[in-house]
């Protein structure tokens, strides 16, 4: 269902490798329709196998495997339901209907006797489901920490390369097609935030929504920024974090200061990765192509070919998604980083001192500073602050008493930092 | 069967998460027996529930999985095909075993209507053999780039970043553990060939046996040749290589220069990483710890656990290892690379005309050159040389020339060079 990007290239792939499929299954699989928006376009297909009818898959009982990459919510949700529904297997590349339904969707085709494989709504190509799923399940898991979308990432990694500005950087990625026109859904985090929600629930063993993820975007960030991670050690990457603390699990996904030796820093361009800590492994890094026809439909007909198997060799119940009850969210104010804040001064004396008061009031300790002057003729200076761990509510606290304090034309960034 | 570090600490996850376990599984996993040598030592078990007779395990009726976590090629393979062909799922550590005979194994394994998993066998606690089994399925495999010795890579960072000697660097492994009294099997290269063999045999399905594999250790290896990788802007691995090429498989384990800009030249310490390149995927990338008691228990128990729930939800047969017919291996000698290559020389005029005519006459092109004067007494120098691509066999034919040349005093070392 769908025959975009991804549905062109699962295609393909069924296609042309149709004898080395074959060998892994012993028996062929048949790619028996394909459901398009208009018959009319020209196709990698034979226009027979096209149809605009779901219900031509849905009900047509030599069907076994309904693979959706048609994206987005609805219809898609619905036509999932339906295949499940009527005892088909199904393999889909959707993180948002994943994000937003999984567990329903696991636990009904249980219920059916079937199964749902999802390995290509994270990563791409990169192997992440089926370890979730299978070999750390004799950890529990600490955290995770994601670069899971090649977008921004892309756009990062110029800002800190080249020095480009957020702008001209995003319409780079735009003529690359790496970015969307409405590129909304990646420079939001929104598209980060699905993909965290599928692996906090597998990694926590706990129902994780895409709403439950506090989620800030890069538009906010400078050049200047990345001139002063550099000079401080850093680079700034989204990163997607959910860990498992005692108060409950944090899911989140906002820009990061990452120390440079962290191999996470030097993920660049539009690649992903995605560091797992289990309490028996160490941390154990997954590195690869988050997106892209070829990488998703490597990993469509691996979940393809492992349903076609368990058809071929004797279907088994899967066992179920374990969710244990309901493990407390806990709140963005109750997180203690350390912190990186820029900001636009009056050049005169006394204000580093004011401002450190302001910090110290509220309990965050700096653990370095660089003032710089930037415009003499306006008497105004930037001043880079990196603070010791503290509690975010804390410095919310601090950023608005700062952003009162009459020398403070502005507080002009604030990131967190990781490491 | 084998109650030792990895035994032991298999023990413990299974005692101490018998609840999580538990919910994975709807059914616990009970400790039945553990094989030992000698009953007499204080143990992690109770008393009753040792045995020194493997067939205590082997012919009990309630023993539905057998964990062989002895290692070592006798008597661990023995016990295994005897639990298989009594009808035993297996779940094995062993790289010997497995590299030597895990076709025979999953072959007998298939029959018998059982499995043998060996997620522990390669990369401790990093996911790597489900990986092949399941996600990489829809992919040609054009080679896989491999750290997969902890032992060697910590020697190698300590060499690189401490300007260590090979010896103080081993004995300092010695000293924390890293590396054995008798360090052979790691600093020669037969641990990595071992797992490279079950890697290339999964990723090329064909048959890949440990004495397929090019081997050299690193033993040769001495500070200054580290000093002048970084000169260049290389550090120095022992890559496990494994490549499908048109005339066949390639399969070698020697030091190798790694541009320093590489992910896996920045795998350091015990760390180890698997590096994947799949047509359709691009580059994958695998990072963790290889080795140790926790990381490796936590690939055996995630096996026991996949193995509980397939008897648990309905065993099945699982699909066979495909091997394709034989694929020829590609002789050493048909290698195309670059090399690194250090010699100590007479400090004469002409001496470096001479060895570029040896090089020449044999199509080998040089990159770039350092010489530096080493001993004003003996008026020798060394003269380090990087080589475009070259053949191996005309490389090997050069470097005995070169040791003949009257002026040359010594080829202190060549590596071979990626990237």
């Amino acid at each position: 269902m769908g025959l975009g990007v991804v549905g062109g290239g699962v295609a393909q792939v069924l296609r042309e490798r149709r004898e080395a499929i074959t060998a892994l299954i012993g028996t062929p699989v048949v790619l028996r329709h394909a459901l398009v928006r208009h018959r009319e376009k020209p196709r990698v297909l034979s226009p027979d196998l096209l149809t605009t009818q779901p219900k031509d898959i849905l009900y047509d009982p030599q069907v076994h495997i309904v693979v959706e990459v048609m994206g987005g919510e609805l219809p898609a949700l619905n036509y999932i339901r339906q295949a499940l529904e009527a005892g088909k297997y199904v393999v889909t590349a959707n993180k948002e209907v994943m994000a937003k339904h999984g567990p329903e969707l696991l636990a009904l085709a249980r219920e059916r006797g079937v199964d749902i494989r999802y390995e290509a709504s994270v990563g791409g190509g990169i192997p992440l489901i089926t370890p979730f799923r299978q070999d750390f399940l004799a950890n529990h898991i600490a955290a995770i920490y994601a670069i899971i979308n090649g977008t921004t990432n892309f756009i990062l990694t110029r800002m800190a390369q080249e020095g480009q500005d957020f702008a001209s950087a995003l319409s780079q990625a735009q003529k690359l097609g790496y970015a969307e026109a409405d590129p909304s859904n990646d420079i939001e985090g929104i598209d980060a935030a699905y993909k965290l929600a599928i692996l906090a629930t597998l990694a926590f063993h706990t129902r994780v929504r895409p709403q439950d993820v506090h989620r800030e975007g890069i538009s906010h960030l400078s050049a200047r920024d990345f001139r002063y991670a550099r000079e401080l050690g850093y680079t700034i990457k989204l990163l997607a974090i959910g860990r498992a603390e005692e108060e409950g699990v944090q899911v989140r996904v906002h820009p990061t200061f990452l120390p440079q030796d962290r191999l996470l820093a030097k993920v660049d361009g539009v690649f992903n990765a995605v560091q797992v800590e289990g309490d028996l492994t160490g941390p154990v890094l997954f590195y690869g192509q988050g997106a892209g026809s070829q990488p998703t439909s490597s990993a469509v007909v691996a979940d393809i070919i492992n349903l076609a198997q368990d058809l071929a060799f004797g279907p088994r119940r899967r066992p179920p998604l374990l969710l244990e009850p309901p493990i407390p969210l806990k709140p963005m104010a109750q997180l203690r980083t350390r912190y990186y804040l820029r900001m636009s001064v009056a050049d005169r004396p006394g204000v580093l001192a004011q401002i450190a008061r302001v910090l110290g009031d509220n309990q965050i300790s700096i653990a370095s500073v660089i003032q710089k002057e930037v415009d003499e003729a306006a008497q105004t200076a930037e001043i880079v602050i990196m603070t010791h761990l503290a509690l975010e509510e804390a410095m919310q606290r601090a950023l608005a008493e700062m952003a009162r304090l009459p020398k403070v034309a502005e507080v002009s960034n604030f990131v967190r930092v990781e490491g």
